[in-house]
């Protein structure tokens, strides 16, 4: 899977970020997700310390080709959309949406941009005003402000999602029980032999009686059933009957085949 | 909003983290999406150091209220369900699920737990084993490997907006492995024990040798996964393994006890 066109084009823009665990972090989870664009607006450190190369590992090409720029409007040049992110409702009088509500939107245009704010503060009102869309990721009390790198982990997590899905891909089915990768649920007549094995064997083994047997056997059929035992499965528990049959055959101190 | 009952009960369980920084930040983002219990399986650094502290911020009383435990059966001790993630696509023939499928199954039930391995190696197979249900974040070459704590970042974000969800509005559809029934699965120190029974008892019987008995141990587990094995049916199968022990004491023409 190679990143698709929008989210190569998709610029994550960082207004005066100030710690460099935070833009090496940053940059990490924007290649694990497939962006490469990085802009910092008048960052307050150094972007290529050790702290950030230490936080980006294998994702340091992402800072050194990253861009610098004074000011958020020149960050924004070429592009047609951009969505600010907020930790605060504030008195913008224009809705916070979620990041899987808005984030779509972005990713049908390009350039374009997603703005996060500084550390501290985030972004302040002018800045979030240079954006048409607001992000809120919705958090709790008491402790609501998101790590910044964290934040940019959600988004980009939310935006690669959504880059899969508009490529057109259908989610692979796997949903919850199924049988190992390769194999085939057993044939029906095969799941019966293998009950009759394990019938007998316990009735040999004075774990059933004959008037308890029906009804204990309803039960492991049952629990067959929702395990989906494939050829596999069961030749290899048909191993253990056989086993159980042979050492029950010897004495308490003799040794196994 | 208040967390919810379910998340405040859910168990993160970080398996031998090396990284202060990582502690820090997986505290801190825990407590922004409302969870609260943090353990720690033989951490590899010092959970409570300044690096931690740095990250945490005010979560800091996460790190403080931890529990550190020295293996991960323990750290799952009274759970009935755990979810393991992974970065990689493993030999384990079982599914690997998206977090948006797979974690409202994590919150039918408490106390459960959500399971990430080291930073530098991610979980084991027989780490993995301990979880019923797999977790793989996707990501996208050229590098797939998220940060822990942006792992737990996503994770958390996740359960959140379910945990919103399932305050409000209907439950989550269980879409996979189901229980018997009226029962409830397992808790999975339960199920730990009646693993290890089988194990010496198919020891015992000569089925498992030493050396081929771990790989075939994982096979019996995901079986046990798939059939989402209730404290029932557990005492069901190791009174089978006592009868056969028994069995095996006494000489080929014995009667049933």
């Amino acid at each position: 899977m190679f990143p698709s066109p929008s989210l190569a084009q998709l610029r994550i823009v960082l207004v005066e970020p100030a710690g460099p665990l935070n833009i090496g972090s940053a940059a990490r989870v924007m290649k694990n997700f497939g962006l490469s664009q990085l802009v910092l607006v008048n960052p307050q450190c150094a972007p290529h310390s050790d702290d950030a190369r230490q936080m980006a590992v294998h994702a340091y090409d992402i800072i050194e080709t990253s861009q610098t720029v004074a000011t958020l409007p020149e960050a924004l040049v070429g592009c047609q959309r951009a969505i600010a992110t907020t930790a605060r409702s504030r008195d913008l009088q224009t809705p916070l949406e979620s990041p899987a509500q808005t984030l779509p939107w972005l990713l049908e245009s390009s350039p374009s941009a997603l703005i996060f704010g500084p550390e501290d503060r985030g972004l302040n009102n002018d800045e979030m005003l240079q954006a048409q869309r607001f992000i809120k990721i919705d958090t709790r009390p008491p402790y609501e402000s998101l790590n910044l790198a964290q934040a940019v982990a959600i988004c980009c997590y939310e935006l690669s999602r959504l880059g899969h899905r508009s490529q057109g891909e259908t989610p692979s089915p796997t949903n919850g029980v199924s049988t190992a990768a390769d194999d085939v649920t057993a044939p029906l007549d095969e799941l019966d032999g293998y009950y009759h094995h394990l019938e007998s064997i316990l009735l040999k083994i004075g774990y059933l009686y004959p008037h308890t047997a029906p009804s204990r056997m309803r039960k492991f059929r049952q629990l067959g059933h929702r395990a989906a035992l494939s050829t596999q499965d069961v030749a290899m528990l048909r191993g253990i009957l056989r086993q159980i049959d042979w050492a029950t055959h010897q004495g308490p101190d003799s040794k196994a085949p």
